[in-house]
Parts: C-alpha cells; structure tokens; sequence
C-alpha cells in the first residue's frame, strides 16, 4: 500500500524539449452487483396506498411524474448523504443504479433495498476517468434504463493550508470534487437532453461558498462544480433537464457515535430534499438551496 | 382619489428649531369576514385518505407535521402567489388567515376555500402599522390559532430611475417590501419562539439579490428583508422556528392574459415549495431557495 | 433630554377611517462655520512639489484630474473616518464641505485644517431630511462650488435581537444608514450628471453583505444602502459619475484608547483609498472594495 | 503541429487493473533573456522627482514603500494587461521579471522597458508546471532578488457549452486559470512569508462571480482562483502577506483595432490599480475589487 501510495503522484520524464507526465491508477472495472442479483427475490411491497380520492384538494399538488418509473443513478456512495438516497429513491419505486469506487462497500446497503422489494444495482466506477462513466452510463441503461435522475455526491477533502498543499493532491481532489462532476453531468446531460427531461443535482458544501483557512483543496473544488451548476443550469434548462446544485452547510451524520451534542445534518432528510427537487414542476425549478440543522452555526462548516 | 394621493406623502412643520413631521393614513380595521362565516356550511371533505402502511418504505420521508390541524397566516394576499398560497395551505388541511389591506378582494377566494371544506377567514390589515399587525395576530389567535406558519408575501413596486424617484415613494416602497416584513416576522417570532415551533417564509425576488437600472426602490427594501430573514435566521432557528427566504426570480401567473409565448411561473408551483420549507424537518433545514421557470433566463426579472 | 426622547419617536392619531402619523424632530439649520471663518488666515502652503518632469516614466500614471480645483463634501463627519475623510480631501488641495447633524463638534478640525491652509466648511444638516440636504447642496455650492466627490459616512447602530427591536428605533437606523444615502446620493447625481463628472462614495460595512445576529437594524439599512449603490452605478456610470460602494470590514480607529493589542483600521488609509476611488479613470471604474486589518478576521465584524 | 495538438491529450494505457495516464508536453525552459542584457546600457532615468517637502500635509499620503528598491514578478504577460503591468512597475523603479510561455514574444517590450532604464528581465516558464515554477522563482531571487509582488495574469479560455467540451480542454483551462495559480501563489508564499511582507495579486474576471452559457472553461478555473484567492488571504495576511483578487469585467485592451465605438479597459490603468494594491498599508488591505470602463454593461463579460 505504501508503494501504491508512492506511486499514485503525477511524475514527469523529460527528453529534450518533450516531457511525459504520467502517473499509475487502479483501474476500476463497471460491473454491476450480479451475484446479488441471484439471490434477490420478488417482494411484496406492502400494502399499497391508495392514490387520493379524486375529490381531493390535494390532488392538484402530487407530483407531475410517476417516480416509480424511472430510474435514479448516484455517484458518490458513502454511508450517510449517499446510502440515504439510495433509500429514498428506491423507496419511492425508482430503480437505482448506486455507483462506486468500491462497489464492493454497497453490498449491504443492495441486499437492504432488494430485500425491501427494489431494482438496486451497485456498479464500480471512476468518475474522474471519462471512460469508465461512459461505460456505466451505458450498463446502467442496459440494464436498468436510462436514468432520470443523477446526482453526483463524490467529495474528497483532506484539510491543508496553502503553503502544506502538495500539487499531486491539489490536482487530485478536484478531481474528485469538480472534474468528476463535469464527466458525470456532461455524460447525463448528453442522455437527457435528446429526451428533454431528467435531473442533474450536483452536491455542495460550504466551501462552495466560501474559502476557509485549511480548506484550500475542497473550496478550489467545490467552488468550481458551482461555476460548473451555473453554467450547465443556464445551458440545459431550457431544453428540460433541470440542472440544481444543493449547498450541505453541515456535517452529515453517517454514523451513531457522535450522536449525544453533536450537532448533525440527518442524511433522509437532505436525500427527500433532492429527491424533491427532481419532481419540482418546471415552471418553478430551483437552482440552489442551502442545508443546515435548525441548531447549527452559519457557513462554519467544510 | 387625488386628494387623498396629494395627502399620502410626509410633511413637514417647522417651528423654531422643532419640527413635526407627518403623514396621514388611511386606518385597516383587523376584522375578519364574519358575513361570510354566516354562510360557511360544514362540508364533507371527501374520502379521507388513509394513512400510508407502516410497512411501506415511504412512511419514513412522510412529514413529521401534520399540517392539518395548524394555522397559516399569509401576509399580502393578491392574484397569483398570494391565491396559490391560500389553496395550498387550505388542500393541506390547515386553518388560513389571509390577510390584506383590502380584504374584500378576498372574499371570492374565502368562499371558493370555504365551499370546498377550508376553514378560511379574510382580515383587513396595514401590515406597515405595527397596532394593525398586532391586532392581526391577536385576531386569528382567537378565531384560527396560533399560527404556525407565516408567509409575508407583501411587494410593492413601481420602477423608476434613482433620479426620478420622489422621497415619500422611496419610503413607501420599503416600508411594503422590508418595514411591513420586519412587524409581521417579529410578531410571528414573538409568537412562535415560546412555543419552540413554527415557520416564517419571507418572499424575495430578483431585486433581493442584483440592484438592476430602474429597480431602486424594489431592490433597496428587497435587499433589507433578505437582511432580515439572514439575522432573524441566525436568531430563532435555534428556538426551532424556521426562517427561510424565497428568492422568485421570475414573473409570476396571476390572469390567464399572456399565456401564449410567455414565460412565467406558475403561482401553485411556488406554493407547493413554500409549503414544503414549512414541512421539512428541522435537521436539515434551507435558509434560501430560488424559482424561475424552465425557459428563463437567470436574473433579469424584477 | 428625556422629554426630547420620549418624543423622538413615530405617533399615530386616529380619527375615524383617518390616521395621522406623525413624530417631532428637531430641525437642523443648515449653515457653515461663519464664526471660524473669520478667523481664518491665508496661510502658505508649503514649498509647492513641483510636478513630475515630462521625460519620468511615471507621468503616465498621474492622476487625470487635478483634485486640487475640486470641492468635496463630506456628509457625516465623526471622529476617525469622517475626520480622516476630511484631512485628506484637504491635503490633496480639495475645498472641502463638512457636513452632521452636529456641525459645533467639527469646530476643531475645520480649525486645523484652515490653519494647514485647507478651505474648509463645516455645515449643520439632516442627511434623512430632504429639504435640508436641498439647502446643504445649494449653500455648498455657493461657497465652495459644486461639489466634485461626495461621500455618504452616516452610519447608525445600536445592537439588538430581531425581537428586542422596537418599530422606531428600526425605522431611525434605516433612515441614516440608507434613506440619508439615497437623498445625497440622489442630489448630488442630479448636479453630477448634467456636468458629466463626479464621484459618490457610499459607505458599507460587513453588515452590508452579510446579516449576522444582533445586527438586524445594520444590515437592513447596509444591504439597502448597497443596493441603491448597484442600482446607481448602472444607472450614471454611462453619464460619467462613478458610483463606488466601500466596505470597511473593520474597527475604524477613531480614539488612542484601544491601540495596544486591539485591531483597528487607521482612517487615514482608508481615506486615503476612498481618495483613490475618486481619482480612477474612466476606463476602468469600481464600484466594490472591502477593507480590513491585515490581522483581522473577514467578516466578523458589524 | 498537429501531430503535437494529437498527443497532447491525456492517455491512458491499462494492463490489468493497473493503468498508466499519461501525456507529452514540451518542456519551458527557465532562463532570462541573457542576449538581450548584453546590449543593455544604463540610461539616465531623466530628472528624478524631489520628494515632496516634509511640510506639505500630502506627506502623510505618501506610500509607506519605496517601491524603487522592490522586485516585481508579472507570470502570464500578454499584450494588454500583463505588458502594462510590466510597464507600470518598472515606471516606479522596480526590477521586474516577466515570464511567459514563450518569452520571445517579450523581446520589444524588454527593449523597451531597458531603453527607458527599467532592469528587466523575461523568463520561459510554464506556470503550470511545479518545478518550472521552483526554477522560476529561484532564478528571478538570484538575477533579480526576492520578488515583492507577484501577479498571476494567465488566463485561458476557449469558450463553448458543457455538451461540446472535451475533457482534455477542460482540465487543461483548469490548469491555466487555476492550478498555476496555486504553483505560483504557493511559491511566492513560501518565499515572502518568513520575510513578513510581499503581495499577491490574482487576476479574475466576470467568470469568477457568475457561470454564464459558454464560459464553462472559463469560470470553473476562474472560481477556482478565487477561492484559493480567499483562503491564501485569510491564511497569510495575519502574517504580512497582502493577498488580493482583482474581477475585470471588461474587456481589456490590447490592440487599437477595435478603438472606435467599442468599450474596452485601458490596461494601463487596470496596471496602475494593481500597483496601488500593492502600496495598501496594511491597516485596511483590500481583498477584492473589480473593474469595468464606465461606458460598460455590469457582468456581461467573460
């Protein structure tokens, strides 16, 4: 591992006047969860709801799409923000395609949600490498359809002042941040745009916001997929895909341990906020929100 | 008519080194439309839906409220936003006071409301006079509840050049867009925060972000009351009640008039968002979102 | 004084249908310092610089307009910034116009400055009265000539909650530090604009960006007083008065008191900078700056 | 040439799970204009400037520098913008270092400069590029001395929408408008920190604030810079180091091609502002500040 980790820098040959720059990577293959799949069994999804009678005065407000009819695909999937909206797509009858780059981690959360009765695929993929979101772009829609609904929720941050930051790792996480959310947006957006529907939620922080000490490499990061919300909101709106970028300005619980005092964002709660910006109507998309618990501080988060 | 504008204005009395400065007003009296109580029949209101399993994977993104036995209150009730609001609010089950300087506007949407079950009230109020908004809370306490919810939706606007623009219309206009939003969030505030729950929505629009050439006196009281729902935010949300700031970057539907080859946004879309920042719990709550149509270019509007 | 407070604030009567709205105010005359004038004394200036030869590099880079046959006025002068204002507005060779509610307290300084051979004026006025701002601009332009450079110094705060805020004491802090902006900044720009040159300088602070807790009275007023400036820069750039707005993100040094250990911008730097704004040429006007301390923190302070 | 534009793409060669990314360049090579030194001759700086008399009261305006003894450092000089850069900082008597990609293009200008008695050197260096960088920085110390302002001026830009751009374009802007200027600032930080004094001035557009349709290289690099600006400044004031972002929203001039009826910056006064950041003392540092000919439309630019 050490060896990995010494390998994984950019380096740079030079002969003459023409340098090769280059570093190693593990490639990391697009397969779905197949062994998975084996065991998944049909369910009974409970009992069902009834829709709303008729005479409703509710009626006017459901939502416009059949959400069970779609399919949703997250790239970025950590336990809390995106195991959460795993959850919340499939239990809203989507078919979810969960992305990684260890898909290997999502076994647990996959059979939870086969269990419960959904289509959820978990697939391998670097989302900084254009080829393999070209590759899972298509698996994806071979085997799951083509998604409706993509949002990108990769962050990499490990804090650093200016001077301390080392150029392999300042190139690295905005990569992670930024690029990889260009390569996946731009690859959604070719998909949805001929169709002229279909979401794009792109994942912030406050660090979008605002350039703290020690946050050099997420703010570089996160400040540029907001330029990217920007322009790509301004470019595919009017061709139907709603472009939004969501500004998480607190941590997000991901686990029980710092539950006593801690003060956390609750990861359902902000995964019902974007799965409510894919089925706002368009005549009144949003294109930013902010996130924070009701007892936090303003703007003092990563 | 003309004398009364050619009143409207400040004045000033000097005697000495003292001077008097005044204006008059015309007095709203707060009283509800008890006429039209008299004719409100109790309704069925159709086949209650029935609450969703507890089986079903949905049951945990339903809201923590039940919204139907609470009380809104919507300051500054026109056609378009103000109508939606209502309707919405109404759908849901909740008590609603509407309240506007001439509340006999309201009287067609009070029995629309109240013919389809709502228990709707209209009230006379000068949300600019802090006695009239005091009366206001007092009232609909008495005969609604306290509210739960309060949406000041007041705007006032003519545009004009910053050369052009007398001083008694200046004043006018902040006082609608920042004054009358400052005495209705700090009664509801008043209200709310020893009760440790409920929402305070302040409308913003284009003007709240960008002071554009003949928007002055939209944007100089659109800029305060964003100065208003940041501080107050900061204030109460730790006493549970949320603050949150709509930015409506887009015109809004009020007639079917321009329907054709117009852009606008649609009022019961923006509706269904303000009532969903009323539900959303308290983890993970917004502080700003914005609207606009699909089709519309990004700040350019009022 | 307790009498004169208890009437300081806005009062309603009503009769009938009719309110009459009113409040006391104790006019301020407008009129200069003709005590001190008398007293002043033509003095030398020093031994004149003489200018940059034809041949030096740096000629280019001499400021376009020779601010020494210019007059400036300055509305709000107290000590530290307005003070400072003052003396380098008069260094530079500016006839300079002083003008606060309180014109006895620039005694001192209009004092000083004559004595270092400055023309300078200290003049009473209501900046939130527009009759007096009528009569300051008439009296100004009498005695010292139109003015070239104005600046907008009133700012007004005293610290409180949202809901510990009381209607006058919230309507007083818009007045000065936004309604005052408006009426000068207007009146100048109406005698700017048909000379087609000119410089209005309003002054913000960190409430002017942002609306932090116990600062509600502030940031209403500063966010206001910040979109008249984006609203006016649109609108008169084109007829060649620069608009800058100026956020002092500081502790203005105003007293010795604080000096050890306590961060404090000096005055004279920034008025120094405000000078500058003056002085830039067309081609490439700002209509934004901030300042702090170089040991400072951004955006913590009112 | 177009073999090279062929390999300058990233590629990837995968054996296994491991993969190799890699792409050419051409080396830069760090070193000044030695051919051009040779035919410098020391010219008299025409009739030097008297310092202004001890008793003129401009004396206290004075800069707290003497910029003559400094050294300045301009990476990224093109015509426009970097050249009056250059000019503008060897008209105050400092050393200047150029460095360019191509710092034969700077040959007229150096002549110029020296003609004129500047010391003026120009260097090839790749911005983009760490160890170009290091060299630069060493070279510039060793021929020049220790720069005390540096100005990041690169900036890269072909514009076109999210759907049509290349991910080798995109990251190669990055690289341009912001991971040079992270190499650059990085290493002017290190240097000037221990010695508690120096500037660093990065250089932003309208694409900083605002994602328009088009501008994606663009503003993504450009929000970039600006973060970095912002946390570079709240990291290394506290120690000295004046770190600021200068946003022009305009286009700059660099020919007179387009002279008549078009409304673009003069960059030498552009030049002169940046100068005048420089000489902040640092009791009221400026971090950001824009610039636009007042003939102009705000944020309408790249």
């Amino acid at each position: 591992m050490r060896l990995w980790r010494s390998l994984n820098g950019w380096r740079q040959l030079s002969v003459g006047p023409v340098s090769l720059f280059y570093r190693f990577g593990r490639s990391v293959p697009v397969s779905n969860n197949r062994r998975r799949q084996h065991q998944r069994v049909k369910l009974d999804r409970g009992t069902p709801v009834p829709p709303a009678s008729a005479a409703s005065p509710l009626r006017d407000y459901d939502s416009e799409r059949d959400a069970s009819t779609e399919t949703a695909l997250i790239v970025g999937v950590g336990p809390g923000y995106g195991f959460e909206l795993a959850r919340r797509f499939a239990a809203s009858g989507m078919r979810v395609a969960l992305a990684s780059r260890n898909a290997e981690r999502l076994d647990d959360l996959v059979d939870e949600l086969s269990a419960a009765g959904g289509q959820v695929n978990a697939y391998g993929c670097d989302a900084t490498d254009e080829r393999s979101v070209a590759a899972l772009l298509a698996t994806v829609t071979a085997e799951l359809g083509a998604p409706h609904l993509v949002v990108y929720a990769v962050q990499g941050f490990c804090p650093g002042t200016v001077l301390d930051t080392e150029v392999p790792a300042f190139e690295e996480s905005w990569r992670q941040n930024c690029l990889g959310g260009f390569i996946v947006a731009r690859a959604a957006a070719r998909m949805m745009v001929p169709l002229g529907r279909g979401s794009i939620i792109l994942t912030g922080s406050t660090s979008s916001l605002i350039g703290r000490e020690d946050h050099l490499n997420l703010a570089v990061g996160k400040f540029g997929l907001r330029a990217l919300a920007q322009v790509l909101a301004r470019e595919v709106w009017p061709s139907g895909i709603h472009v939004a970028h969501v500004v998480i300005d607190a941590d997000v619980k991901d686990s029980d341990i710092f539950e006593a005092g801690y003060t956390q964002a609750e990861p359902r709660h902000l995964a019902d906020a974007v799965f409510g910006l894919h089925r706002q109507p368009r005549t009144a998309w949003t294109s930013e929100m902010d996130f924070r618990p009701w007892n936090e501080k303003f703007w003092q988060h990563c």
